[in-house]
Order: C-alpha cells, then structure tokens, then sequence
C-alpha cells in the first residue's frame, strides 16, 4: 500500500467530529501522530503575549526565522499539532522556526488571528531580527493568514519579511474555485460546506471579499518571494493556482509546486510521508535562498 | 538602465516587420544578438531526414537529450535565431541539445512540426538513447508544440520523455487568456491580433480547440514532470498559469515559475540578462534531476 494510502486511512478510518471541541482534538490526534526529529529542540516561550515555541535544528542560523502561521480553519490547530511540520521545515530552511499559539475564532473572530501575527512579526524586529532575515510561511488557513500579514504589513508601510510559503494555502474564504467541485470526491479532509461553516465562523462581521480575509482579492504588488505548494488531491488546488497567478501577475517572484496525489497540507505527515520530506526540502531551499536561484 | 529595459529597447527600436519574409528575418536578427559560450560545440545534422543542430558543453553527459523545440509562433525562428538559448539550456541541464528545425506554416501547416517533433524524438530512441534520458523543451509556439509532442506520444503508447520544459508557451489558440488583455500594454512582442494571423495560419482546417493545437484542451493525465518558466510582462501569462493549473490537476508534476518584470522568451537574450542566466540555471537543475527533488 503506497504511504499516501496508509495516511489517508489514518484520517477517513475515524467517526467525524462534531462541534469545536471534536474538531479540535481530532486536529490535534491525527496531525500529531509522527515525533519531531529527536535532535531538535523546543522552547516554550511567548512573543507579544502570545503563546509561541521556538524549535532549532543543530545546524540551524540563529539570525535567521520561519514565523509559522498553523492551519486548522482560523477554527483549530494549535502549536502542538503542527510541532512536526514546523520543526522539520525550520531544519530544512536552516533556521530556528517560532510557531505562534494565534488566538481561534469563532471566540476570536477576524482580525484577532491577523492581529497577532503582526504583533509576533513586530516583535520579533524589535528583538532585533532583519526583516529580510525573517521568512513567514503556514498551511491551510495559516497560509491565507500569511499573505494577509504580508499584505497589511506593505499597506503599514512597515518592513517585509524576506519571503514567503504557503502550503495548500485557503485564500478564498467564498469557495469560488473549480477544484472545490471537481476534486471533492478525491480530497478527505476539505469540503465546501465545512470551510462555509469556518469562513463564518471566521470573519464574523467582515465580507468573504475583504482582501484581508480573502487574501485572493487583495492587490498584491509590492511582495517578496512566494512559494506556494499543494497536492492534486485537493478542494484547495485552485486557490493555489490562482494565488500563484494574481502574484505573478503583480510581479512577485513566485513559485508554484503541484505534489500529485498528496492530500491537504500533507507534509503533516512527513514522517511517514517521503513526499512530504521532499516537500519540505524543496521548501527548505527556497526559503534558505529567499527564493532567489543561483546567479548564472 | 535596467537590463531587461535595454533588451526592451532593441525590441521596440525596429520598424515592425510586415509579412512572413519580414518576420522570418526579423527573429533572425532580435534573438541572435547573443553570442553562445565559446567553450560550446555544434554540429550540423539532420535527424529522421529533418535538419538540426547538436550543441554540447564540455561537461555533458553524452547519454542524455534536451530535444528542443523553437518559439516563433509555428511560422518563423530557427536552429540558429535560437541557437544561444538552446546552448544555454544543455549546458545549464549537463545534457547535450538537440535543435530541431521542424518544418513552418503557413507552407506547411498543423500536423506537419508535430509530425517532425515525433520523428525526431522515435530516431533519437532508434539511436539507443533511454526515453527517460530525453527531456523535451521549447519556447512559446515550441512550448505548446512540446506539450502536443508528449500528449501524442502518450496517446499513441509510445515511451515518454524523463521530463518537459515550457518557456512562455502559447498553448491556447483560441487566446481566452485574461492576460491577453490585461498585459496587452507591457508585453513588448506578443499581441492578440498577431497570434490570430498565426495561429490561422498553423491550424490550417483544425479547430483551435483541438487538442493538439491546443494543450489546454487536452487530457493530460500520465505526462511525466513538467517546469513551466514565464514573465510577469507576458500576454502569454495566463497561457502558463493555466497549464500549470491543468497539468497539477491531471496528477502530472509540476512547477510554475513567474518571473518579475521578464517579457515573452526573455531566455534568447540570456548574455545581457542576468534573469536569463538564473532562469535557465533554474531549469538545468529541474532538466538534471528530471523533476525530481532531492529526498529528505
């Protein structure tokens, strides 16, 4: 059975949550099932007081940051379930990686998730970290809050980060792309009416359309590097090509991966997973390089 | 002034050329300005009795093929208009290159360079050289003439190339690209209006939907990985991102990568251009490793 076969069974073998408080703790059962690399270490800590752990691979750059952005919907995630993931790409990018405990609509609904991303980002300057030394990167739903971090932070006029990642990235939070049809009999985990139940939950009084919301209908000009990666397998294919489109339309250098027949934010399960390590690689160089490629 | 303003400015210093003879001779003057590295050789041939040009750098692996397939819009260019690039690319990819001057429309109008890419292709296997040791490329009109080239081949059960190459390819010729307007005014080369005569020209009987004429309409299930390379200055822009997104969504392996501020084919003039050389650096490292990333 073909690895991405035994994760699939790892997910869709169990009954299907219901309410916040399932979706939480199945999140945290089923994106938690491989140990970091034994030879990183963790600290917890807070950042703006906001909760956050810091993990550092040996040969990691100490100058050097991944600011980490957890999916789970706005809705849940947590920097527990996303420890391996965040970990593992930090040792790939050769830098220590900070994931951030955001605050969880529906209690805290947008910009609450926003708000304190910018007030890591902030703080991480103010510990004196170069903004081109800081990469912010996040799954799923952290990937839209990603780009709209970078976002708010050019229309502040406040310095930008010196890349970005984002992993099957939710930036239309009013499900307009083809793939939420056509690829929902493939995909496990993302289906049009659970993320209509998380886009309300998360942004409360604000439009779909809000470019901050829907990161989609933001002008993107102006931005660093951007990767964008996502499986075949997924209702969030499209938001990833068309992403990847308006950015390059808006002269951001930016680089697109289709990973066939992975499923959502696959590199969950990296260590079962070898696509997911060499997603993680490819991420890893990229960041490493702030997405410049070698000159010729 | 910024190199790309200064290739810009040797685009748009010329009288526009009027009719296929003008037009021949004019990609024939614009894209050979460069010189190729001196250290590469060529060598005049002819394959499956169709003319063509070996080039190979002094560190090539003699076992493996980049068969590239010139741009020009299936009516003009050539083995030497693109002789720079082609170079360039084996030499980038540590392969020897293989250019190809398939036959031109409007004489000789679609099938007549698929046909020829096919025969070309089938005789370099018929020398003993692996399939997964070719990789296929080529630049705009080229880029949709690769596409068709793999599409057939997988149709027709034959053996696949290790990998695909698409720079600026045009592979809609019905142009339903948002782009086609939207870039309209930055986009030096390539106009609505120029691609019709073009592409009436190419087609001859068959619709522009049929699905050799235009890859977007074809199924592209089975195709081996693919790296798509575009400028953000491109009418053709959409042509690529929308490829891409096919390509992805068919379970093919794919990279799109936008480059900033670069225009159609922006590769010819790789020796002015410091985006030329990285970009095709960039391509090398795919062609070499066939799509495939290091594992982790």
């Amino acid at each position: 059975m073909a690895e991405i076969d035994k994760v699939r069974g790892l997910l869709t073998g169990l009954p299907r949550p219901v309410g916040w408080a399932e979706r939480r703790a199945r999140i945290e059962q089923v994106a938690a099932v491989d140990a970091p690399p034994p030879e990183i270490a963790f600290t917890s800590t807070t950042i703006a007081g906001i909760p956050a752990e810091w993990s550092t691979a040996p040969m990691a750059d100490a100058r050097r940051v991944l600011l980490y952005l957890h999916g789970g919907g706005y809705c849940s995630g947590s920097i527990v379930s996303h420890r391996g993931l965040v970990s593992r790409a930090g040792q790939a990018a050769g830098m220590r990686a900070l994931a951030l405990q955001f605050r969880l609509a529906p209690e805290h609904p947008f910009p609450a998730a926003l708000d304190d991303a910018r007030a890591a980002y902030e703080a991480l300057l103010a510990e004196g970290i170069a903004p081109v030394d800081i990469a912010v990167g996040g799954d799923s739903a952290g990937g839209g809050l990603t780009l709209a971090l970078m976002v708010s932070l050019r229309d502040a006029g406040r310095p930008l980060p010196g890349c970005g990642w984002l992993v099957s990235p939710w930036i239309d939070l009013a499900m307009t792309g083809a793939t939420m049809d056509s690829k929902d009999a493939v995909d496990p985990l993302i289906h049009r009416g659970y993320l209509e139940e998380l886009a309300a939950a998360y942004r409360g009084a604000a439009s779909a359309d809000h470019p901050l919301v829907s990161p989609l209908r933001a002008e993107l000009g102006g931005l660093p590097p951007i990767l964008v990666q996502v499986g075949s397998a997924e209702t969030l294919l499209d938001d990833a090509v068309r992403i990847a489109g308006r950015l390059g339309a808006a002269e951001v250098p930016v680089r697109l991966e289709v990973w066939p027949q992975m499923i959502h934010a696959w590199m969950l399960w990296a260590g079962r997973l070898a696509e997911g390590r060499q997603s993680l690689a490819s991420a890893g160089a990229f960041l490493r390089a702030r997405g410049l490629v070698a000159a010729g």
